[in-house]
């Protein structure tokens, strides 16, 4: 491999599809973003990861066969890395069964090889490689956006367990808790997801709770709450919104606890949607509300904003087809 | 080193201290057990551990200088493994400031190599290297007793974090809860804790509710609440100790599962007083409780009771000399 070979990075998300072209040096050369199809089936989703990627070397002005260092790409589900293949991705259309992504992508690209990972796992490998935790050697990455996933790095290496690891999300933190989207009783996720946190505020509304939030999202025009409209909701004082993101904050705090009361991570990264958005000031939040169970509390670990913004994932999906 | 070489391991714990002497098969040739000091300072600890250890090595007609493998020791606290020191035993007595253990002990022995290890560790690594675990690579070990410790196998090597790995303990399990002996607010131990539940347990009888728990003390002469005394209110029906051995369990479950979610390890191995002495019938009971937060459930991690029982802190604590 010719050391200024170009890699390819696709995140794909269960709303959209990150495509860049990055440099040996990780440059963004080029970049592109798609709407997710929501119907459909793999055949679909592929395409429009390659319609992405082709619109990302396009932007740079580089052909199809250019990367010639490999493309990477990180996507939710039961990954097998060396069959390159992709199954149960629940939040993509009609994927249940095992489907061969990483042979498909790479015919749309001269044969390029292509290598899967965790969407989580390689977000939070990019902000460790090239991000806010760079000088740290164990992490524990919080991805709060639609769900709330854990990425984790021990000594410098990803660690998966058996394929599942990181499931911060759905670690139990009330005991007579609300119902989670997974259909589990008071996970972290069912009060920190903006999934959950919608219908929440959905419900609320419907019982003739005053909020801003659906007003906000005609305003925009948008069809559900995403990060921007919960924002604009806390700086209009909105007191619904004010109060399911206090209990996002306190699920949010009691999980990192729990997760970092098993692992003693040097340093945590916030991320995702929500993460990113609110920055710092809600970081201090989490951290504030993960002190009181945290119980190596005279040395807690360091903990940031993700550096790598949008483009983290995708980022980290070209780390995937690095040479070591 | 002689491959015969003969090794000494003492479980140091806040209760008792065991003491073995082991071969290379890790056969225990001779073993003895004594009450921890309750005042004093590390000389008086180290003076009971050496006791121990002699007597152990009396029991297999062996001399001092029998240990040319070294001795290995596992303890609470914060263990310095290269400076031999350990320092904030708060179950010790007097022990605040790092105290040169190995240096102190391996006089008594001939100046024996001595190596420390936090006591969970240890404990965790002997069912992994010689009992219930052998067959897996990564595993989360869970020592319920005084208090509940955590240990934890990651692909066949000890996780230790920054040194505070592991505290499964005070994973928070309840949003408004009990207070736990460690002053925070909801860790599992405040519920599965022998010393907590004896707190309970103490006020509620004071408070007129009707149980056996004190009664059954009584009769075996002890001063507090051992796992014996638990197991035999149980079989007596005793509706208070049901109730805190209830809660134990569901706290026990959920802490585990939040682990679990983490870690996502190939086994759980469930040890200490309470997880010996209950066994299996308690081991499928805290495997109920788990599985409703458990995030891969299709394929959960094989739960076992540990088989090293009351030796298996000491037989890893001899590990730590075994040569690779």
């Amino acid at each position: 491999m010719a050391t200024d070979a170009l890699r390819g990075g696709i995140d794909l998300g269960g709303t959209k599809i990150q495509a860049i072209v990055a440099d040996p040096e990780h440059q963004v050369l080029g970049q592109a973003r798609r709407a997710t199809p929501t119907e459909g089936g793999p055949p679909d989703v592929i395409a429009a990861m390659a319609d992405a990627l082709d619109e990302a070397l396009e932007s740079a002005n580089l052909k199809p066969e250019a990367l010639t260092g490999g493309i990477g790409v990180g996507a939710p589900g039961a990954i097998d890395t060396k069959a390159g293949t992709l199954a149960r991705a629940g939040n993509l259309p009609g994927w249940r069964d095992a489907y061969p992504m990483a042979k498909e992508l790479g015919k749309r690209f001269g044969g390029a090889t292509v290598k899967l990972g965790n969407d989580v796992q390689v977000a939070t490998n990019a902000e460790f490689t090239l991000g806010a935790a760079r000088e740290f050697s164990t992490l524990l990455g919080v991805f709060w956006g639609t769900g709330v996933g854990g990425g984790i790095v021990l000594d410098g290496k990803p660690w998966l367990g058996r394929g599942a690891a990181g499931e911060i999300g759905h670690i139990p933190v009330r005991h007579h808790g609300l119902k989670c989207p997974c259909g589990r009783i008071g996970c972290m996720e069912a009060y920190a997801g903006r999934r959950a946190m919608e219908l929440r505020a959905r419900k609320a509304h419907d019982e003739g709770e005053k909020t801003d939030l659906f007003k906000i999202m005609e305003e925009k025009g948008r069809d559900r709450l995403t990060s921007g409209i919960w924002e604009r909701a806390i700086e209009r004082g909105d007191d619904l919104a004010e109060r399911l993101i206090d209990d996002a904050v306190d699920a949010l705090g009691r999980a990192v606890a729990a997760a970092c009361n098993v692992l003693d991570p040097d340093a945590i990264i916030i991320g995702g949607g929500l993460g990113v958005r609110f920055g710092e000031p809600y970081a201090r939040r989490i951290s504030d509300a993960m002190m009181p169970h945290l119980f190596h509390d005279d040395d807690p670990p360091v903990m940031r904003v993700a550096e790598l913004g949008d483009l983290g994932g995708a980022l980290g999906a070209a780390l995937l087809v690095v040479k070591a």
